[in-house]
C-alpha cells in the first residue's frame, strides 16, 4: 500500500475519534504513513486530503525528507511537532488529535499552547490499528526478515558455530554477523543466547560464559530488513538430550503447536494466549510460563496485538504475531521455541521455517 | 557512586520538587538508580529512605532483580508502575511526583486511578539532572568506551580499511566490529559513515555506495560499554586533499577548538554554542551549520545538557559533552569534527584522543 493510501485509511478513522485532524508524533507512525527514516518528525494528517496536511523535520534532514517524502508539503524546524500544532488554525483543524499513548504530559501542554484555540482531542492508537494489519508490501519485508534469520542460524549450525567452548557472547556476534551477511541491515534486537543454567532466563543477555556439552542452548534472535522486523526462538542441546530436556521441549513444543493452531481471524487474543498455557498448566508447570504467549511484529519488534492473559481484542487476517510459550526451571534450564506467522483466513502462514524438532547438536 | 548514593541524592531533590516520593518510570534513570539493566521496571523513591522505597519488575526478571538489585525489595507485577502508585499510600507517601517529561498522558490517567487519593505531582528532570553530572565511576566508564571508539578508528586506518572500492556499509560494519574486539558491547548508535556528498547529509544512513578517491569521509560513531556510550567524529580525506576541502575542514576544527575552549563550569550552552558558531559565521556559512553544537552523554546517546542555541541552563564541573560543529555544502560534501569531552574547573578534559588533524589517507 502506498504512503498516501495509508494517510487514506488513517482519514477514514478520523470521525470516529471525534477529530479532523491527527497530529502524528510517534517516529514510527510518521515512518508509516510517509516513509520517513529520520530521528526528529511530526505529521499533521487533516481530513481534507494531503493538501491540507503537513511534514515537518529539522535542517539535518532537509535533502533526505525531499527524497523520502517528496508527495507532502516539508515544514523545517527543530520542533516539529510544536511547528504543526501552531498551523493547526492555519490549515483548517477544528479539533486536533492527538496520540496520547505516546505523547508525554509536559510534552502535552506544549502542544496544547502552540495550538491556540484548536482543541487538543485524545486519539490514541490510531496507527497502531492500522499497522497491526499488515499490507502485502509489509508481509513480504517481514518475510524476508524471517528468511534471513533461518539461513543465518542455517548457516550457523552448518559451520559448526554451537560447539562446547565458545562462549555465548561469541555465538551471538557470529549470528548476528550472519544475518548481516544475508542482507539485514542489523540484528532486529539484542540477541537472546543462554547456555545451560542462563536459558531459564527468558531475557538473558549473552555472557562471557562457554557453551559446554550437555547444555540447553537458547537462541531468540532477529533480522532487521528495510525497517521489518523477524523474531525466532529455537532451543537445541549440545550433544544427546537428557531425558528432562527432552520431555520440557516436547512439553513446550505442544503448547507452542496448540497456540499456533489457535491463530485465526476473530479469535480473541486471551483464548490464544489460554490455548498455549493450558497444554504448561495441566502438566503442572503453569507458574513457569512467566510471560504472554507473543506479540505483533513490524516496524517495530513489539507492536499490536499483544496476545497474553492481560491482553484485549481479537486476531484479524493480515496481522503478524509471534507465538512463544517457554517453560524455565530455574537454576537448570529453560526451553522456549518461538515462530513469526501471519493471521490467514485459511489458517495461520508461517514466516519462520527453521524445524520445531529438538535438534541435538 | 553507589546505587544507594545515588537515591540519597534523589531524596535531597524531592522536597524542591514538593513531593515526598517520586515513581521513576523511565528505564534510564532507574538503571541510574539501581542498576537494574531489564526492560520492565518502576521504582518508588520515597524520602522516608530504602526500607520505604520499592523496585518493581515481572517474572521474567525475578533472578535478574536478585542479582542486580540487591538492596531493595522487589515487588513482581508485570504492570510495574501501576503496582507501585498501587502501594503509594500504604508505603506513606503523600504527594508523588511522577516523571512528567516520560510519562504519556494515557498512562497518567492509569497512574493516577491507581493512587487513589495520594495526589500525582509533575516533577519532571530530577534523575536527569543528577545524571548530568558524571561520579567517578561513569566518567571512568565513558573513558573506557571512548577509547575503544578511539582505537577501533586506528585499527581500521592501520588496516587500510578506508580505502576506495569499499562500500560505506563494508567499512561502517568493519569498525563495528573493531568497537567489538576492543570490548564494545557494540555500537553506541547506528554508525554514519558517509562519502563524498553523502557527506553533506548530516545524519547519513551508510549504503551500498563505494568510496572514491578524493572523497571527503566522514565517520560518527561510537561505542557501548558497560552501558555508557561514546561519540567521535572525524572526517578525512581519500587521498590528497583538495583546497576547497582543506578549507573547510580547517573552518569546522578553528570552530570546534573555539567550542572547546569554551568548555566551563557556569558557562551558558547558549554560549558555548556561540562560540564555535561565531567562527562558521564569520566565515559567511552559519546557514550551512544546521545543528546544535553538543550533548550530553552517558547513559543515553544524547541527554542533558542540550548545548545549543535554544538549550538553557549553564554547565557544571563533571558534566560530560560532545563538542560537534559542521558545515554541510549540499551535493558536495561536509566536514564535521567531534569530541566528548569532561567539563572540568581546569579546563576541559578529552576523553577522545584520535588528531583533529585533516588525514589524507
Amino acid at each position: 500500500m502506498s504512503f498516501p493510501a495509508r494517510r487514506s485509511a488513517l482519514r477514514a478513522l478520523l470521525p470516529g475519534a471525534g477529530v479532523d485532524a491527527l497530529l502524528v508524533t510517534d517516529l514510527v507512525n510518521v515512518r508509516y504513513l510517509t516513509g520517513f527514516t529520520g530521528s526528529n518528525a511530526a505529521l499533521l494528517v487533516h481530513a481534507g486530503g494531503d493538501d491540507a496536511s503537513r511534514f515537518c523535520t529539522d535542517g539535518r534532514y532537509r535533502t533526505q525528507a525531499a527524497a523520502e517524502v517528496p508527495d507532502l508539503e516539508p515544514v523545517i524546524d527543530r520542533a516539529s511537532a510544536l511547528a504543526l500544532a501552531k498551523q493547526a488554525r492555519a490549515l483548517g483543524a477544528e479539533r486536533l488529535g492527538f496520540e496520547s499513548d505516546s505523547v508525554t504530559v509536559d510534552a502535552h501542554d506544549a502542544l496544547a499552547a502552540a495550538a491556540g484555540d484548536v482543541p487538543m482531542i485524545r486519539a490514541p492508537g490510531l496507527v497502531q490499528e492500522l499497522r497491526a494489519v499488515k499490507d502485502a508490501d509489509e508481509v513480504e519485508a517481514l518475510r524476508r526478515a524471517c528468511a534471513v534469520g533461518d539461513a543465518a542460524l542455517a548457516d550457523l549450525l552448518a559451520a559448526g558455530g554451537l560447539r562446547p567452548g565458545r562462549t555465548e557472547r561469541e555465538v551471538a556476534l557470529d549470528l548476528e554477523d550472519r544475518m548481516r551477511a544475508h542482507g539485514a541491515t542489523g540484528p532486529a534486537f539484542e540477541t537472546i543466547l543462554a547456555a545451560g543454567a542462563h536459558s531459564a532466563v527468558p531475557h538473558h543477555r549473552p555472557t562471557g560464559a562457554e557453551l559446554q556439552r550437555g547444555d540447553l542452548v537458547k537462541l531468540d534472535f532477529g533480522a532487521l530488513v528495510d525497517g521489518y522486523h523477524s523474531d525466532m526462538t529455537r532451543t537445541v542441546v549440545l550433544g544427546p538430550a537428557a531425558d528432562w530436556q527432552r520431555e520440557l521441549h516436547a512439553l513446550v513444543a505442544e503448547a507452542q503447536a496448540a497456540g499456533r493452531a489457535a491463530l485465526a481471524p476473530g479469535a480473541e487474543v486471551t483464548a490464544v494466549d489460554a490455548a498455549a498455557r493450558g497444554v504448561v498448566e495441566r502438566a503442572g508447570r503453569g507458574e513457569e510460563f512467566v510471560h504472554g504467549l507473543g506479540h505483533g511484529v513490524g516496524l517495530q519488534i513489539h507492536e499490536a496485538p499483544y496476545v497474553g492473559k492481560t491482553g484485549t481484542g481479537a486476531l484479524a487476517a493480515g496481522m503478524v504475531v509471534t507465538v512463544e510459550p517457554g517453560v524455565y526451571v530455574e537454576g537448570r534450564g529453560g526451553v522456549r521455541i518461538e515462530d513469526t506467522l501471519v493471521v490467514r483466513d485459511a489458517g495461520p502462514e508461517l514466516l519462520t521455517h527453521t524445524t520445531r524438532e529438538l535438534l541435538e547438536v
